[in-house]
């Protein structure tokens, strides 16, 4: 694996995989019945120039859980940048004052650069319409766990990906690391003017993906392992897209949909956040409790995955399982109320 | 004591003795002789949707001392939530990265509708015109304290509370908890129009406190044992309020105040910040320095039972002692210049 | 040395001498061979009233690195002074929370006037247009470094500052610092608008720093061992200023200068940011991966003397050697691509 983690591209099947071990070796921590001190002294500098609440704690907690101290910076400019200061010396700066550096900005291809002029990791937590490679590889762990709970692997699944195929780039990252797994068959449902890009089809489908691609959710989906949701963003609708079909919930996963067109073992994912007002018809709540609904455990996956990602490129991973005592504290057996169902 | 720390009202005189003895046990770590890692590898959410500075850092530094790692979020507004994520759905998300949660909002009722969705300890931080539970339960600990250093118990006492004691959340939520500590006496001195409401009078009244209301700050004090000021918003008056009484220093409480209406064991509260600008008629600055002055204890004191409110609710308080350890570095003996004379 | 940290004023040689010894034996943390536990339970409180997110980063790093935990303040104004308290009441507050307090302020003076009402060591992060004593003492630290890597002390050195030595403060704290080394030369090359004051001249002049002013950077300079460069504000420049010398490059140092007219051992500073704007005629960017540009192995030094100025306040200056382990993680041997060459 490279120095850095930019892009999901510069992942190979092994990189994944060694980054799920870990991920497994990191569970006790995340759960709260083990703490560590490997990353002792070690300092992060957790850079948001975009607004990102529950990545910035994710990665910040991750890093703390590994015995680390976080030094966040929030806000739109970085007060030397707007004095001139190239990226090449913001990031050689930070440098010498942190051990990893995760960095957040608008703009794709800066969080690259910045990774250029610097030996110190440095992790993409988002680069605008580009990169976001935690996310992808939470995700794919997220299927992984699912899977292996219910005593199956990866290959052979079925994904069913629905919602903003087109500008979501959750879903883009997603469909290269699965890529790295096949064969599987991967479904995707979007608004007509919202599909996934040709050429990214293609290229996963050279791979040994089974990519199909269905109008609706009308239908039998009864065979599908995930289905994974993203919020349609109306905002981008022109008036033409939205004549002639009704966006109010055809895309819209609910209970009935759960219910009436898969099984009892298919699991629902998203990003997150999901639009919970009236008219959004982004993932239904009516799923809250439902033991399928996995997206609580996966953003429990993201700081699981986070804290595998920087004990690999610190070099860590090694050492963690050795290092883990006892937790001093009390540990709530489920994190949220609905839990227990899961 | 309940999971969560949500309302005064919860709270029963078991649970604020319990919280006093683990905040004197802290006493040792808080005046900066022992250290303790008792909260090694935990990480608090410390989420300020609202801005106050005292607030967040002394819940900060009070998780840090006892061993934990914090993650701040300060802004008008939870970037997931402005896409129209539900509280519901942050609340889960952070209870999976974080240990514990302290939340202010200035909506009322929002705290306690994120503590519904989590197993995680939540603390309310403060919900607007709602509750702000610590506040008070360091006013009860510092009276507690000074009283022990007299020789003294609450039983007894006599608090005389004046300012604004209608709008004022820290009196409501105080005397309330002295209910749970009579027979005692409260005299209530307020501006006309900002009176203490009368259920809560009575409420408190009905509970055993033996409740006075006069006018004004004319007259004796002599057998008052500790005054309570608040802050004067002159904001909140009226033409018509106004008219009729001068503002200008009727209810201030100074030197000449304590030296001429109370006695030389009275001592002077505030749940700070206190106005020094020379209109404000705040509690006055011609009494720093005296050692009847205790609003700098009192805020020391809050550091002390914040520890305690985590120790208690992370299950760690009766770990603490045995855990404790010599400090290794340098420890001034008084904090602020003006601390000998206490 | 007293106990808060203001003005270079207030330092003699033995204890920027003593500052520098410490530093030293910080190295080894600084560079990520060591790591310590020196300040385990200490808190800082990182106050910056005014953006300056490298100082922040870099005080918060140096707190980290010696064990202990940071609280971040940053914003235009503290929420509690808003409504009227005072620097007193909001320093004494503070000093209730935090082992040590580092404050930047727009007002010059704001700072100490912070530091008179506490015990807690303040270190001044810089107030305004007043004092950075922080800055001068990591550029004092880098040259004695530099100049003992290279054999030598810095008795007898000569410096050439030039840019804008009217009001960059830190080119007035360093020739402070350097006039307790002297004797040793230092010249001064400014734009005609923009010469060092003539009192501060003066003033080391009599100390014995041997002074000479020059009109540009024409001329011979192989003497020089150090060329301190800082950034011109243009925005500062009247139209008469600018009349009859032209500003375009007159002033920047770049690989032309160092080459044509200093020699192969002279290091280049600056305090940073720099200006890589292509009409800003900072220091040029042409002398990335030269290595006599030390810019940094400066900011790097940064993070040394800023561990070595809390330890000295917090008094573990005599413990961290003892202290030190091995560092469980991975360490970069450089920390930015270009330093191979240093």
């Amino acid at each position: 694996m490279s120095s850095h983690l930019l892009s999901v591209d510069s992942l190979s099947r092994d990189d994944v995989d060694h980054l799920m071990r870990v991920a497994a070796r990191m569970e006790p921590i995340a759960q709260r019945r083990k703490v560590t001190r490997v990353l002792e002294g070690a300092v992060l500098g957790n850079l948001f120039f975009e607004a990102s609440t529950r990545t910035r704690v994710s990665f910040h907690a991750a890093f703390c859980r590994l015995g680390g101290s976080v030094c966040d910076t929030t806000g739109f400019t970085f007060s030397s940048m707007a004095k001139g200061e190239s990226l090449y010396d913001t990031s050689r700066v930070m440098s010498g004052y942190c051990d990893a550096i995760v960095m957040r900005h608008p703009e794709q291809g800066s969080v690259a650069e910045f990774a250029h002029a610097t030996n110190v990791p440095v992790i993409n937590g988002g680069d605008g319409p580009g990169e976001h490679p935690s996310q992808a590889l939470l995700d794919i762990y997220t299927i992984h766990k699912e899977f292996a709970r219910q005593g199956r692997s990866l290959k052979g699944a079925h994904v069913l990906m629905t919602g903003d195929l087109k500008y979501g780039r959750t879903v883009h990252s997603l469909i290269k690391l699965l890529a790295l797994y096949g064969p599987m068959r991967v479904t995707l449902v979007a608004p007509p003017g919202l599909e996934m890009p040709h050429p990214l089809i293609e290229h996963v489908a050279r791979q040994g993906l089974d990519v199909q691609v269905r109008e609706s959710l009308a239908g039998d989906f009864s065979d599908a392992d995930v289905v994974y949701t993203t919020r349609i963003q109306k905002e981008r609708f022109t008036a033409e897209m939205t004549e002639g079909f009704s966006l109010s919930r055809d895309y819209t996963v609910d209970r009935a949909f759960m219910d009436g067109r898969c099984n009892d073992h298919t699991i629902v994912m998203h990003p997150l956040p999901r639009d919970s007002r009236p008219d959004a018809n982004d993932l239904d709540v009516d799923l809250n409790g439902d033991p399928r609904l996995a997206i609580f455990r996966q953003t429990d996956n993201g700081l699981t995955m986070r804290m595998a990602i920087f004990a690999t490129l610190l070099k860590v991973d090694d050492l963690v399982e050795k290092d883990m005592r006892d937790v001093p504290w009390f540990v709530p057996r489920t994190f949220g109320v609905d839990d227990a169902g899961a």
